[in-house]
C-alpha cells in the first residue's frame, strides 16, 4: 500500500475522543494507526524526529509494554523541537551514529512484520508542508532486508562499541 | 529487492571501459544499471540532484531517445553542484514546484514498470557518506501509485499553470 501525502491535506473532522493523537483520515492519522497496531516491538530508524503527535504515539506504545528501539542521527537529535530527549526521558532506548555523514534512513518496523518507509522525516514541517511518500510493506523479503539493516545499525551504534581517540 | 547502501562501500575494481559511468558492484553502479535498463521512459521526481554520475546516466538515456521527464524542488535546484541546469541545457524537460514546502520525493520510474525509491537524495554526499536505503519495486500496485503521483505533480508544475500575483 502506498500512502502518498500531499501538502494541505483536508483536516480531520470533529472528533469525540479527547486524546492528543491525530484522528480522522489524514496521512498522519493513518501512519499513527499503523504504528499503534504494534503488539510486541517497534524498531525506529529515523534521521529526524520532531513531530509531537508521532512521539506521543511512540510513548504510548512504550507504556503499553511494546519494546521500542530508536536509532537516529547525532547531528539532528539535538535540534530545536527534536523529540529524542523526551523519548529518552520516558525510558525509551535510543542510539545514534558517530559519523560525519547522516544516518538518513526514515523507516519503522512494526512487530518485525510491517515496514513503513519513504521520504518522510518525522517532522511537523514535512507532514504539514512537503510533498512526501510513505510505503507500507508487509512483503517478507523487504521487511527482512530492513530488519537486518536495523540490527546492524543497532549494534554499530551500541555505546559499548564507541571508539575514543 | 532492497538495496541498502552503506557509507564506505568498497570501491569498484579496475575496469577496462573508459566511459565515465560507475561500474563494478557498488550500490551506485547497481542503481545506474537499473536506470540504464530504460527503453521508453524515465520519470524522475527528485528533491535534490547533484550527483554527476547519475546525471550522465540520465543524459545518456535522453540521447538514446528515452523520454525523460524530471520534477524537482525549486529551492534546491539552484544550489551549488546541482545538475538540473546541465540536464535542462541537454534538452531534458524539467519542472519544479512553486511552494515554500519541499518537493521531497526521491523516486524514479523506469518504463512505467519499475519503481526506484527510498531515502537517497541523488547527491554525491548522500552516496559517499550517508546511511541510506533504495527500494527497487516492480509490483504493479506500488508502481501505479507513484506513477499517478508523478503525473499529478507533472501537471501541477506545468508552467502554463503558474499563478502570477
Amino acid at each position: 500500500e502506498a500512502l502518498l501525502a500531499e501538502a494541505a491535506e483536508p483536516g480531520a473532522p470533529a472528533r469525540p475522543c479527547p486524546c492528543p493523537l491525530p484522528s480522522g483520515d489524514t496521512a498522519l492519522s493513518r501512519l499513527v494507526r499503523r504504528l499503534l497496531s504494534a503488539r510486541r516491538s517497534l524498531d525506529l530508524c529515523l534521521f529526524s524526529f520532531s513531530c509531537p503527535q508521532l512521539a506521543r504515539a511512540v510513548q504510548l506504545l512504550h507504556r503499553r509494554g511494546v519494546r521500542v528501539r530508536l536509532v537516529t542521527d547525532a547531528q539532528y537529535m539535538g535540534l530545536h523541537g527534536s523529540q529524542i530527549g523526551r523519548l529518552r526521558h520516558a525510558g525509551i532506548q535510543v542510539r545514534h551514529d558517530q559519523h560525519s555523514g547522516y544516518m538518513h534512513h526514515k523507516f519503522a518496523i512494526v512487530d518485525r512484520r510491517m515496514l513503513i518507509t519513504g521520504s518522510l522525516n518525522w517532522t511537523a514541517q514535512a507532514i504539514q508542508s512537503n510533498r512526501e511518500n510513505v510505503l507500507v510493506v508487509e512483503d517478507a523479503e523487504y521487511v527482512k532486508a530492513f530488519q537486518e539493516e536495523f540490527e546492524r545499525i543497532w549494534e554499530e551504534y551500541n555505546p559499548a562499541n564507541y571508539r575514543f581517540f
